[in-house]
């Protein structure tokens, strides 16, 4: 069955594999000291600009690398600020809280609401599907949601600026009511680069929440699990080299982006970078053969891998948007990166359930849902174009 | 100055001190293997009912009773749901969290929203301190919010009915939403009774909190911090044995009820006591002078003094209401217990409190704010009537 | 029975009890922030000399005080370097691990050996009970162990000097050997004055300490759980501004110096003070009635009366150990505190239990066991006078 | 430069890479729910005998496995009884406690020994490297090692039997000091197959464990990192079944013996079974791309490669053990697994490490030290043959 379920379904990228697999009975040193990790990490640091002389650490996958940075950061009554769908608030079974962090909700819904995050804002959409068409369209509006869709009214200080955005204003809104030792302390600000919506934030909005982080003295901590699909996104105007100058630390995600396995630790504040190798090996982070990422990571970055990659995902994404919308296919949010969320009548859900694979997102009203494609660079186009015409059929 | 700031604003009850001070030079094994402390617990067995075979353990205090006991009951990946007010998400510093667990907010408010209760909700009320009249006050609504104001509007699946009361279908609705296990586990209902807004659950809202958690087989835990003023109070209907058959675990609060200090946890479910004393002592929660809190809770239990004294504080708190309401105040929720809220003119209230101590609670609208009042068995009927005079003159 | 068990069988010293009794209905701000808290801080604060612009926070109690003094001062890698015999290693239910940190042992012992410390080291002993001498007898000695009792042969890189006290070798050996990010970072050494074995460490001790400190960067944190017994000690150099100059955070016990309940933490060190009462917050060690302990150690400090009780505890321990010695007893370690470690044969060991209360300690070895005496402000001549001859009576 | 570091120092056994190669474009359902995760599991419980109802989870790496394990296992006031040379105790930065539960050791060692284990045990043997001979030589003693050598003198109750092994009455003694709850509660019992000193626990020294398990109520946990190594040894009597029928889990390396990077772990007590992939996920050990475990636990148990890959390291050990041993060279402990301990002229360490790569392990006396070699799959006779004619070299 053609799958649009994730963008980690195959093993990884053949020239990925074939890195690993050529040096399958070289020997190396353990635990990430060998020269090919190293070179992998001297790549990295030469597109990060000024930032270039930042710690880079390898890691096994996403939620290690989250819980791991994040506890390393932060003293036992320090809390994250992250919106209500942040990955780490709904889909890591409490990985933060179970290294002791309270995580502190922007964004008017409770922590359920993260898990089906449009459910409430939609109701009152009057129609169901209103595609919000801001980003990257010209409208001048920052964020990928619109009134009613996606979450919550704007301008409502929810916090959230639409497409799972975090606002600086509803980080500040946080700050100023922590005000004493009764109450967890605020002190690291989660964002996810592209979002578990498809968003993307603009260099502004990214500049908003570096100056509410500077007014407060909290970290800025980003979620790089899709930052490759948000770099070369259509509607994206921040480079690796402005998230290096903004961020505190980052995470370059390799899983999703076409490595068997692997994300990339960019630790930039100088403050942070002391022995995180000992809480890294501590929670069972530090692999022993730590060069199969350096071998992986070095292959990535050597020839422009990693954006190519993002960009054939993108791309097809784009395709699939464009040929749905063609159709007069509505979109719970205006995601521009591998990530889409079309409003389909949910009587056919089902029905393409049947034929394709993706992920149900959520129920928009009585009579519609949302769900979810997800692109990869082992997405071709004649599976998006089966798609489409599947997806034309449906609504005959 | 008058002091009505909380309800542990003085040493402790002249009875008690003398109980403590009677045995001063008397000797006592430790940890709570006393004679005296072994009074105390089947003087509080003796109220439960079929409850009566619980374990009791005393505690110094209402934080220590509640992270030890939900992090006692709980394995790492399981959850807490509770009101976005409840005390354990807004002011004890996230020690939930630092024991490892996510606390799963009900209603539509981020945890945020939970130190400043009201400001949303009661945004949209049109006038400033509709007060509700429900509870008790024969309109046979069953909880003290009215639209508008205290907790959102009613009926909206909010997950609290008013005062801070967690409802039946709030916590249903969590558990819907979290179905696997890359999301934690919903595990513990924590309730306040009287909760942190004066509410008190009455014995059909804690049938039907019982309904759901056996229904999903979730754990039912109640913060009795100020248990004694809601037992007392006139809109109670749940009495201790109640309590004792409805519950998994709660605790008597002895610091806000007369004590010099001092919580005795009940826990009811069986398989729930095991080893307890280990975690007690491992979280630093198990006196050496355990007889001291034996000495206090026997004498407390001995001949009411734990109704009493509790009697005293909300005759105050419903003298101080019944006058406040006949100068036309308003009140925030509807308490008939020892805490009551007030709404004021916002700039009267520096006026007031130069001459009394109070807690200043939250914004209500641009010219409204609400504050809070709060009686013990140490406020005198001359310190009531002071304040109702002031209060007077202030809205002359 | 007459009681020898502990220094915390009583509920507290009358003067202290008055001072609380007295303050029964004053109204007071709470967590500590009232003006008997300050003033107590304050009279602390005047005895430190140099240390003086400590931070002082109190308490309930000491497993408490402990795991959340390390806790705060810790990063999750970074471990303690104590001895075996430890109060925090033996009997605090794990809960620095419980915390997240490791305990490096010092010494020959594991941790079981911690629990019965002396088996071992005596059975090469030839002779049970070969008492030391050392400490304060004038030989010279700086440790109150000698060859073969208390704490296996001296000079054997055990890291202990006898009577429970690490040394500065022990420590710098630890050290020696955690060298990468794959062992856990020694960060912080735990000393107790005096120890659990009744032992007093020299101002020559404690700077040795402190220099391996500094050498390694490492804390230096002393358990005062019964620094008031060691400071009025026959055999004490270090005053309270020595302790202060020293250690980076110590805490000075009142619980077993005459108070209900309570520890005073001092923090001397600048950058472990940062938001500490965050930390004392979420693991509930911030009593709502700080002003209950506030009251009770300006008592004890206001004319001496710290000084006063333990000054009582030791002196009538010295009654019974120069008795018992007078009747040819000897000890397990040369203790001249308030604990004291008798050798008596195994067999006599149930004869004197029907007549006192004391803790049975360890088997030295086939024939003999030792048991252990403790005394306090509330212990009377007369009670060590009969003691002393229901020993005389066994021993015939 | 030719290396005996370790067996985790190449990439991955063609046969395992070639797996996960052919794969590349497949697509797969996340997070080990695929057919390949699921053949593999079969494949595991078809060698398990009665135990074959055991569940099976995939992890990365070993300590993610141990702590994942342990920490879901366990309550908080739950220890684990290890040797001190354990993994888990000396080389996992603290996992284990930054879960929260205390290690107890058995041996006489304190943990910093743990980290050179040998030093004090050798340093009264006379003459250096005298080696024990035996384990499977006949002799019946059952353990590796001897007076002197490895781990203390046998038969002192040091809870170790020699090269590494934890012993019943090891496992006894700590049970009987740990009576009450201001101790932590012995829960879990960790060994290693192969230990961390190539020794082989006997299926009769298994039986004991287990026994005195039964006898406590312990839990028996076995780390398996090595477990491949250990069950192809000539001295090995314990086959697949008999683990899975004596322990309650344990985990089957699979990073130390050829795969890319896995360990499979298996639990067999149901009482243990709830919800682990909550745990697992949750410490971030539930690999998005489950597929790649899958993938290459299927090879390595389809043909039998994972007792070949064994055998092979095996064998190459033994043919330098048996090369060096001709030469006159001694040994640490008598391994017959794939790790091997000569001891040389600390002199002649420098010389031998300019040529080969391995690891110093201790100093055994004032002129002798020990070190590690390490065989793999990856390993030739050419390599060992070369190793053992530089020794004979060196030590001409």
């Amino acid at each position: 069955m053609i799958n649009f379920m994730n963008d980690y379904n195959s093993p990884g990228h053949p020239d990925i594999i074939k890195a690993v697999a050529d040096a399958a009975r070289e020997k190396y040193p353990g635990y990430g000291t060998d020269a090919a990790s190293e070179r992998a990490r001297n790549r990295i640091k030469a597109l990060l600009g000024a930032g270039g002389d930042a710690d880079v650490h390898f890691l096994a996958g996403g939620t290690q690398a989250n819980v791991t940075a994040v506890s390393a950061f932060l003293r036992p009554h320090e809390a994250v600020i992250a919106a209500d769908s942040a990955h780490i608030n709904v889909h890591e079974t409490g990985g933060i809280e179970a290294a002791g962090h309270k995580i502190l909700l922007a964004g008017g819904g409770s922590d359920t609401a993260g898990a089906q995050v449009a459910v409430s804002g939609a109701s009152g959409a009057g129609k169901p599907g209103v595609e919000s068409g801001a980003q990257g369209s010209g409208s001048g509006a920052s964020g990928a949601g619109k009134p009613g869709v996606g979450s919550g009214a704007p301008g409502t200080g929810s916090g959230r600026s639409g497409a799972g955005k975090l606002t600086a204003e509803g980080v500040r809104h946080i700050c100023a009511v922590h005000a004493d030792e009764h109450m967890v302390k605020p002190r690291l600000v989660y964002i996810s680069q592209s979002t578990e919506l498809g968003g993307v934030y603009t260099l502004r909005e990214l500049n908003d929440l570096r100056a509410v982080c500077d007014e407060y003295g909290l970290l800025l901590y980003l979620d790089g699990a899709r930052l490759a699909a948000a770099l070369v996104s259509r509607v994206n105007d921040a480079q690796l080299g402005d998230i290096a100058a903004l961020c505190d630390a980052f995470y370059i995600g390799g899983t999703k982006n076409g490595l068997l396995f692997g994300e990339a630790l960019v630790i930039v504040n100088d403050l942070l970078k002391e022995d995180f190798r000992y809480l890294q090996k501590q929670r069972g982070g530090l692999l022993a053969k730590g060069f199969l990422l350096g071998l992986q990571f070095d292959a990535l970055f050597e020839n422009g891998l990693f954006f190519t990659v993002a960009g054939h995902a993108d791309a097809m994404a784009e395709r699939l948007r464009s040929g749905l919308e063609g159709l007069g296919c509505r979109f719970l949010v205006n995601s521009r990166t591998n990530q889409i969320f079309p409003i389909i009548r949910t009587e056919a859900v089902e029905r393409l359930a049947s034929l394709f694979l993706f992920e149900t997102w959520s129920r928009v009203d009585e009579h519609y849902s949302s769900i979810r494609f997800v692109t990869s660079w082992n997405t071709t186009e004649d599976e998006v174009d089966a798609l489409i015409e599947a997806y034309g059929s449906l609504e005959r």
